[in-house]
């Protein structure tokens, strides 16, 4: 959806995955949109809700249910919060309306609460759009997935793209004229606006579930096996509301991403229809962009690995995407973290130009399959010119993580 | 080099990894560049040979001995082929000289022989520079790392780049004119000609090692075990002369590489000075592009599988390489093999546009951690619309071989 606000994407309806008419033709799926389940009676097997279009009340039977109800964004309790210029990116109908809101209203000035991946995605877009952004983050650096010194560099990206950004800043209050926004208030400046977007991160929808009795886990996601069952005999659960297994930390973890929704539903999907389908679990990667910064991580950051009770060894290096006599080379950090010891990969972040995000991927790979640093450092990588230095900057960045042991 | 003959790199001297000057100052070694080594005497413990600018004969006695030779390119026995307009991409002198040809001679016709990774990237400097190129490749496709469904993407990059390429031909001779070769010669025509590159693959230059007496093994190259010692007590191998140990066959295996090579190179340097160091092996890992076809191996091809006498199981899919509706979303096709039975992966293959080739690592990565399909297939990868679809290609290929089992 920032792409769509920010034009990079010109259509809504190639944001559309799948319409309920393909779901219905290809599959015999009856798909109804617009209809809220408002409870679940788990001992006489029936949902009950309503037509959000008609307003009449429905009732279901089932044998088998998966919950599938996604994630919220969080929303503070501020006075102003609702105004017609707040905007949260939660839903396709909420993209749009905050595109028409822009293409009609021309706004000139915005502020984004939140440097996480949505904060950072539509200050893009905005900027993109000829606005003048301010973003206001409450710790350090932004990129809270990252550990601070690498998040330092995507704060400058951020800075260097243009956007005002204040860190170490928390949103108070709003001043609200009208029907709207007209500025936000930190704890350290007031801000006029056209518009506002919070981007204070999701948490489970899992309202519904709870108040079923299915049993919740790590932080309220709906609980799940590794076949996407919950505890309670023929309820599914799948996607951002539901909880998965962290491969790392090796502890229930919940994490509210596309890749991990869609491995989730082909899971859930196959054991529910009789298949018999096992989702061995996340290590954390997320991938995103300021300009051209690109931004990585995967695995666990020091602060979740302090919080494990571990020691571990970090190394950081400044490298290049392609070999540095080639055109187009940019500059690359990568961060990799270290079992003390044993030399057990924990975790990586790469911040750096063209090429750098996706090699996060050997680090995740290399996570999966429980490598040691030194194992890591010995991968064959592809190399050419144009692609990479001999030792592509993963391996470099292994190297001095193995030598600091 | 190609590069460099290209004009996509201009300082010859930004290709110098280290000078000699840099070796003797940092490092305190004593690197004596155009010293032929003729001979190695095993008993005597000593190297005797010459001084290629003065002639002098020199002796030199050691205790630890390192073979270095690298390889060779193979050079066909055919009347004209030491002509002056026919090269041939080994040494760094070799495509300086390559390069003034070029720069004084403004040839307007080439012809390339071979269609592999130097071929291809000696295509595509040439036609960088104006030439009219044309490429003979004696196979039905080019890139014959590639299986020849593979392959056949190749090719048709290397014709829409403008190359004439003429495939199931052979070389049969040269038309000599003076000290230059005038025409090429082909089992189905004759080419005229202003220069010649012969790109028919590389050797290990063991000539030196045979003699001495040291083992040598897979395709003429140095036997080594894992810490790249040789057979022969107190002598060392490594780089393009030495052996390697290919993880997915479970055999030794050649491959002439500069990231192998280096890798080669760390851990002989650590061993013979005291250390113990492992070398685990390799994948088979290459990457080149054609233009803006990006073009990836690793593992086992089709004929290699086949030569080891295993069954296999195989997916080709085509995908974009990032979210459809994202702007710069190129083609990709990706092709993974796996043992039938035990789903183990035993290789894959990519070739698209921008973003494509480096995608080969993560398969890399699962062969070294010996993966299977099924286990490829939910890898945590990063993913954002500017990277990758929701389900990168690479697991996309992983979903559909795993539901040809």
């Amino acid at each position: 959806m920032p792409y769509y606000v920010g034009r990079v994407v010109d259509s809504e309806q190639s944001l559309v995955a799948r319409t309920p008419e393909a779901f219905r033709k290809k599959q015999n799926i009856d798909v109804r949109i617009r209809h809220e389940v408002e409870a679940v009676d788990l001992a006489g097997r029936r949902v009950s809700g309503r037509d959000l279009e008609s307003g009449a009340v429905f009732e279901k039977p089932f044998d088998t249910l998966l919950i599938a109800t996604g994630a919220s964004p969080m929303v503070p309790d501020i006075p102003g919060v609702r105004s017609r210029n707040v905007f949260t990116l939660s839903s396709l109908e909420g993209g749009v309306e905050l595109r028409r809101f822009v293409d009609e209203n021309a706004p000139k000035r915005a502020v984004i609460v939140g440097g996480g991946y949505i904060g950072l995605e539509m200050a893009e877009a905005l900027l993109g759009r000829g606005i003048e952004t301010a973003l206001i983050e409450r710790e350090a650096e932004v990129m809270g997935t990252l550990d601070p010194d690498m998040g330092s560099l995507v704060s400058g990206a951020v800075e260097e793209a243009g956007v005002a950004l204040y860190r170490k800043e928390s949103l108070t209050g709003f001043e609200v004229g009208g029907d709207a926004v007209r500025a936000v208030v930190t704890d350290q400046r007031t801000l006029p606006v056209d518009m506002v977007i919070l981007g204070l991160g999701v948490r489970p929808a899992s309202g519904l579930a709870r108040d079923a009795g299915i049993p919740l886990g790590e932080k309220g996601s709906i609980r799940v096996n590794d076949r996407m069952q919950t505890p309670v005999e023929g309820v599914w659960a799948a996607g951002d509301c539901a909880e998965s297994f962290h491969l790392v930390s090796r502890r229930p973890f919940w994490v509210a991403l596309g890749t991990v929704a869609n491995k989730h539903g082909r899971v859930a999907g196959m054991n529910l229809s009789g298949g018999d389908e096992i989702f061995p679990g996340v290590v954390g990667t997320a991938v995103t962009k300021m300009k051209d910064t690109e931004v990585a991580r995967t695995g666990l950051m020091e602060r979740e690995i302090r919080a494990l009770g571990l020691d571990f060894v970090q190394a950081r290096i400044d490298d290049r995407t392609r070999a540095g006599y080639y055109p187009g080379s940019a500059k690359i950090t990568v961060k990799l973290l270290a079992e003390k010891g044993s030399g057990r990969l924990l975790g990586g972040q790469i911040v750096g130009g063209e090429g750098s995000a996706k090699r996060i991927d050997v680090i995740a790979a290399a996570l999966h399959a429980g490598f040691s640093a030194g194992q890591l450092l010995y991968l064959d990588l592809g190399y050419a010119p144009p692609f990479s230095p001999v030792w592509d900057p993963v391996l470099t960045a292994a190297r001095v993580l193995v030598s600091s042991f």
